[in-house]
């Protein structure tokens, strides 16, 4: 793919390339054309060869979040591709070079989080800036990777190690680091017992990353109808959560379990599951408060936790873990024109366990 | 006051002692006897001198924790007094030592957290035994200090530095542990900026123990009737939570929160106070749920947390910090026949900070 057509657009020079977007809430993606900036000194023009569809992406186009929406949304946040060019200053890159942009592209470079390495938790004026649906510090609202190029400043994209195939690469930089910054924040490693609440795109991460690092991984999924796959990603247990039994067997068991699904569970039951000063890592975000007894955090001295992805440096390491491991998403890769049918497949968990667009295709 | 009368009762040697107890759920207190096990090998008798009045004594005879209870309760587990007498095999104490007892009496000894210091959390099948309304090793039930005599294993009771009254120090044996082990396990100190929400026995406790760790010490009161009384405790900021101003002038503030508070308060409002990797501590235990919204947690990485009073290494510690920093319990102290008065006075919140009961007027 050549490099895409430059045109000027609202007095500042832009780049016209194709995407995929949803034109208004809830309405079906279609394929749209959109401007990308010109490359600032610090900026990378990258050649997106793949892109992942993450379940945000969909509560997002269908405005689930209570967000309005800058219309067209172009999603995608689990990009991955070639560096195509690079602006005047840049030095982490070169042409030719394996990328990957995650779920920001920018934040304040300046608050305590950000000079921490942690840029998700940006407290900055200009927050994290999403890389779609939001707007970055040149006020122009941002596009993600459902598109054949995007511009990125050379300090927020990854290097995604020679060991990972691009198209398996993509999710691991948001599902990948989703699962692993609370991994390695909580110290998931050798002697501790880890479960993981469903196995779907972040829960099937979860496993691989988790049974890297060393610990005894659990998944507690509502059926057992993925059981050999969970086993087969490096669970050492599978235990359906619909049977009543789990939760008396594993009672007090856990030292950390990360919960990836997003509809209200019952927590206080899943609490019973930890161990004196356990941790319930809540990854996904329900619509609706959920109910906390506070006897069930009291007498254990447990805590129940939330976590956002990843911030830079953690994401490098996450990329450079998973080169090092071998381990990447297990993907089913589509063409553009499938997008649609797959938000419907998310929906229903019929994926096994993220698609991921092959932008060749857009 | 001498030594109590000796007698048998139910096949085993008892004494029998005065104590003040509720007949049944939610009726009056009033004096009775009850049995006092006699002296074992690894017990000492203790002449209580003081006895606090902790909120969960109340909760416990009005039955307001859906247990049933073992009634007569005879409630109280802020314990000061001095040792009467040893059994044959005790070494940690002799007659005239200054000694307290807290929230528990034994505990099974050999789970891994009696063994690493955290009795409390005790998880063998004894668990820990409650000072009251328990049922001990001996399968008999337990009775509180609201009482003249108790007789205790040398393992579990604590040694009151001679720089404490034995009056103020009563209070440090539930509602001293009660702040001190999340402040200590959470690190308040230099740099720190600590919340504590409600200023009652436990809150009081709270300021002192924080501001004597180094932190720095906001009060979060539902008035600013008592904003006076907090910054003399040691507080360095006092807001009114009544205020909505309250929750956006200090939105992103606190590295730590505990709520000392039993009724459902708004949890979400107070997540927004925290910082990045803060921690709400939940140390009082409403009656209903409470509802946590995930995006209160998810976006800054932060927790919800319980605590539950402390292991008896963590108490002896606290009540040698105590010491060496001077600090006691404000309080009131009652003869016993003002006990049921005591209980209105506290549930409406009138008390400066903490009824504590002379014992020789049992």
């Amino acid at each position: 793919m050549g490099h895409p057509e430059r045109r000027i657009l609202g007095g500042m020079t832009h780049t016209s390339v194709s995407a995929y977007a949803a034109p208004a809430p809830k309405a079906p993606l279609e394929r749209i054309t959109i401007p990308r900036r010109e490359l600032g000194a610090h900026d990378i023009l990258i050649d997106i060869k793949y892109a992942g569809i993450c379940h945000s992406d969909i509560h997002t186009v269908r405005a689930e979040w209570g967000d309005d929406g800058a219309f067209p949304i172009v999603p995608g946040h689990e990009i991955a591709g070639v560096v195509a060019e690079v602006g005047a200053e840049v030095t982490r890159y070169r042409a030719g070079d394996r990328v990957g942009v995650g779920c920001f592209v920018d934040s304040c470079r300046e608050c305590a989080n950000c000079l921490a390495g942690l840029e998700q938790y940006c407290t900055g004026e200009l927050g994290n800036v999403g890389t779609y649906n939001a707007t970055g510090r040149d006020g122009e609202t941002t596009y993600g990777g459902y598109s054949t190029h995007i511009v990125v400043d050379e300090n927020y994209a990854l290097r995604i190690p020679e060991s990972i195939p691009l198209d398996a690469a993509a999710p691991l930089l948001c599902a990948g680091i989703t699962l692993y910054s609370p991994l390695a924040h909580w110290q998931a490693g050798p002697g501790k017992k880890v479960a993981v609440v469903g196995l779907g795109g972040l829960g099937h991460m979860g496993v691989k990353i988790a049974h890297a690092m060393g610990a005894e991984v659990t998944v507690l999924s509502q059926s057992l109808r993925k059981k050999d796959d969970g086993l087969r990603l490096g669970a050492d247990h599978y235990y359906a959560t619909s049977d009543p039994a789990t939760f008396e067997e594993l009672a007090g068991t856990f030292d950390l379990i990360v919960n990836t699904v997003s509809a209200n569970l019952d927590l206080n039951a899943y609490l019973g599951l930890l161990r004196t000063d356990g941790t319930l890592v809540q990854l996904g975000a329900p619509e609706n408060p959920l109910p906390v007894a506070a006897f069930a955090l009291i007498p254990q001295r447990k805590s129940i936790a939330g976590s956002m992805i990843g911030g830079i440096q953690e994401t490098q390491e996450m990329l450079d873990f998973c080169g090092e491991h071998g381990l990447t998403a297990d993907i089913e890769v589509i063409t553009a024109d499938r997008i649609n049918e797959a938000y419907e497949r998310v929906m229903a968990s019929d994926v096994r366990y993220r698609f991921v667009i092959d932008t060749a295709t857009i």
